[in-house]
């Protein structure tokens, strides 16, 4: 069935579905109500025509600036500095965070060819400017690539003042040190809090 | 951002898809080209509206009566029962079986309030009638339901003379002694065959 083969096609090409889950999907669209198809069809078109980037952090927004970004409740002297503007979701729904974003739209990998200068790093300078920012928290991930950048952010900021901290790393909640790797518990170990 | 909201709403009620997952497809979503996901919501649209029923064996189809029923090169004396159309599209990817399909609707299940007129039983009786059909293979799935729904085929048409079989049961191919339920593997003693 032609329908069938080029949904699945297109199905397989998104993150976490082979070709089993798309199969499945599948048959439970055929199932589904035709409202449901029709909602999700429309849905699927809407959402890239109405998310875009925030012109001063860069994260997914509605409205320009975001709504982060507008708000007067934020504190407007910290800004998280992060890899994606999906990372700014994910800090988001954590409900800890009162500060502002940025988002680096990548990380420092010289495997890869990605150096500072294709980094978002101008756009967060210039936001250092007015000296109304104290803290820059940089939340990128504790890989290579992520320390790289934080390091490079610490160099690269210096001058201006403000102080560059970043995120804990350790054994996650709810974790076991059985299973922490050598890396994590190194971390964990160097980064210990007095209680 | 209530496009995305939306969305991974709608996502979440896809089989096989949690909230997490619906997420990294919509960030891929919207990070992709705006003609996938044009073409992929077109397709979820097409898919209702051109993939129909069979009105002879009752799988899922394009046209009517589908590919197997209407062709010659497959062996018109032999029926392969099945539960939901789907099962059909598992049945012909293994390239094994040459002959055609019924497709029940469902399975017998008095828990459920599944009754045997529930099922397109009658159906398959009147495709039994020209007496064309020698054989009927019941390849309802190994539970409760399937071999309750199989029993009941066999003793339905004892009085038409067709011979009714059942895929075999065992241990799956590539499978382990060591693994294999204790039903799996008494049901595979049961219908040990000769070498």
């Amino acid at each position: 069935m032609k329908a069938l083969d080029e949904l699945v096609d297109l199905l397989t090409r998104l993150p976490g579905i082979g070709r089993k889950s798309a199969l499945r999907v599948a048959w439970h669209l055929l199932k589904a109500d035709e409202s449901y198809a029709a909602a999700l069809a429309e849905r699927i078109v809407a959402l890239k025509s109405s998310v875009h980037f925030c012109s001063l952090c860069g994260s997914y927004t509605e409205e320009d600036p975001c709504p982060v970004c507008s708000s007067p409740a934020r504190d407007h002297s910290l800004i998280c500095v992060v890899e994606q503007p999906q990372d700014v979701v994910t800090i988001e729904a954590s409900r800890e965070y009162r500060g502002l974003y940025h988002v680096l739209g990548g990380l420092i990998s010289p495997l890869d060819g990605v150096g500072p200068e294709e980094l978002h790093l101008a756009e967060l300078e210039s936001r250092l400017a007015d000296g109304e920012v104290r803290e820059v928290v940089v939340a990128t991930n504790p890989t290579v690539e992520g320390d790289t950048t934080a390091l490079y952010l610490k160099r690269a900021l210096e001058a201006t003042g403000v102080s560059v901290t970043r995120l804990a790393t350790g054994i996650p909640v709810g974790g076991d040190l059985e299973y922490a790797d050598r890396l994590t518990l190194a971390r964990s170990f160097r980064g210990r809090v007095r209680l």
